[in-house]
């Protein structure tokens, strides 16, 4: 027996979500046309709504309905440290470290098999901001991967450059982990061991 | 640092989908904002689409967007047998046993307590069902917790009192469990070792 279109269709849809396999999908599907109908349109028109309303802040990059977010305007925030992340998501994990500086989210890591060298991952921004600002220190808070530690070691040569301090966070987390998965402690403890980049 | 409006109410949103916290609808917000926005369109319609259009089929009870599902309408399916389960749910997980006769949906279990009686759950429903068919058997498929028990039992009394057999699915799945939890062996396992109820 297979289900019905149109709940064939919506579990399909469903596992565009992380973590959601064919069974858990049916699950969600079914729960949600027997018990809470209400609440799936309201989720369907939350979608909709952040989808088509939620794009980048043009001074961080990062996710904004406004054209410059709430983090960027905010006047009690620290103008001389700046935290340079691979995606917004990281944002979010650096916040909860009690972080209180600025922000420059990449287009991800550099990955020259793939293509996407300084241009594609927002280098020329970066740096743009940076001269715009008025920070005493850059903390590189890519992932620690080998692809986030080369992303940062090239950054940090563009800054050393210009007579910048660029720092690495420490490596509290483990390796070849990636920031957004790491418990808030691990990475406050991180964040408080980093340390200049040596050259 | 909190979310912007769009994001928070899509996060709340999606915290109404089963097994789905606080972190997991960050992670899923996030994800779709950066990653797959035509997923989440999708979603989005697949989500209305289905919750305006899917209805319950006027003859078995199960989710059907026709009249009369494709379930109720094949012509190959053994029409002596009626499984009657407690949820739209429990035709899936009893379909994946292998059983091919008919079914019943009622509206989940007898529960005196939450005010929900015979009429509430659908049973005389059930017996205009039974009377309109030809069924040698009806196979009371209700959860084995206290509730389904109890429900088995006072259909199985309505049916004796008719002369038609009522069986109850073995215990083969754990106390207290539901049947949309079970893996479908245990399942068929119950579903085989199914005995006459004794009243
Ligand atoms: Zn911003
Ligand atoms: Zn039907």
């Amino acid at each position: 027996m297979s289900f019905s279109p149109l709940i064939r269709q919506l579990i399909d849809s469903l596992r565009i979500l992380p973590g959601v396999g064919q069974k858990t999908a049916q699950r969600m599907a079914l729960q949600m046309l027997e018990r809470d109908r209400g609440g799936a349109l309201r989720l369907a028109q939350a979608l909709t709504r952040a989808m088509e309303g939620v794009g980048h802040c043009k001074q961080c990059r990062s996710l904004s309905e406004d054209e410059v977010c709430q983090l960027c305007l905010d006047p009690r925030r620290d103008d001389s440290l700046l935290c340079v992340v691979e995606g917004p998501m990281d944002v979010y994990a650096v916040e909860q470290t009690g972080f209180r500086g600025r922000y420059f989210v990449l287009k991800g890591h550099l990955s020259p098999l793939d293509g996407l060298g300084p241009e594609a991952i927002g280098i020329p921004d970066l740096l743009a901001r940076i001269e715009a600002g008025n920070f005493s220190e850059v903390i590189l808070a890519t992932n620690p991967t080998v692809e986030g530690e080369a992303t940062a070691h090239y950054i940090a040569q563009l800054l050393a450059n210009k007579g910048l301090i660029a720092s690495r966070i420490a490596h509290g987390m483990p390796l070849g982990g990636e920031l957004e998965l790491v418990d808030g402690g691990t990475l406050a403890h991180s964040i408080a061991g980093r340390r200049p980049i040596q050259l």
